[in-house]
């Protein structure tokens, strides 16, 4: 039988594939209407914001995401999860690849209809010196 | 009657009274054995490093802290609160303020004995421009 936890790993796994595969209508798909991303020295930014910036991040950049979960609970609708993260990101118009590394804390909610989709996520990535 | 998210209000206006107040055991105390803080930059830190790096900081620096409470939410025994914070750094030495802001995702479990502690802490704070 798949466990609640079973089913945050896969959206996780899910997440990291879509970031990786550039497939933002699936990461919309994904996350709560009020998702809300903190990121280091941004203001948070929203769904719509997330969309945006995806695009333009991945436009611009090739970029390539390693995820790995350190945790997972789950209690009642609420779930959340630890992930250790790693990206490199390189110009698309050529130079050199950035490395960043951090974790990150991201809560999930059960929908109505049993879902679990990402709510609200805040990661420390940093670009880890060469 | 006390509801569960007045109980995590308590607990957040209680720890950043603690960072402001250089109170070391308070926060000790409101912290799971097992807590975890995420920090951009740097690795994860657990209790003890926590401590150190609390002391090392308030030996060397006058720290301002505030935080203002953006959302609660309580399911079972897990709750998280997503806040605003800005943090003012002045070397005890002399020298110039330097200003940080950001937000934090923070997860508190309920102890058996009906304690809320503090279990994952997540912040992207970073310097301001001035």
């Amino acid at each position: 039988m798949k466990t609640d936890e079973d089913a945050i790993r896969a959206v996780h796994a899910d997440w990291i594939a879509a970031v990786d595969g550039r497939d933002l209508a699936r990461l919309l798909a994904l996350m709560t209407d009020d998702a809300v991303f903190l990121n280091p020295g941004v203001a948070p930014v929203g769904r719509e914001a997330f969309a945006t910036r995806f695009s333009d991040g991945h436009d611009r950049m090739r970029i390539h995401c390693v995820s790995e979960l350190q945790e997972v609970a789950v209690a009642g609708d609420l779930a959340y999860t630890l992930c250790d993260d790693a990206l490199s990101v390189t110009p698309r118009a050529g130079g050199e690849t950035t490395r960043l590394a951090g974790q990150r804390i991201t809560l999930y909610r059960r929908q109505p209809d049993g879902r679990w989709l990402l709510a609200r996520d805040a990661h420390t990535l940093s670009p880890v010196a060469s």
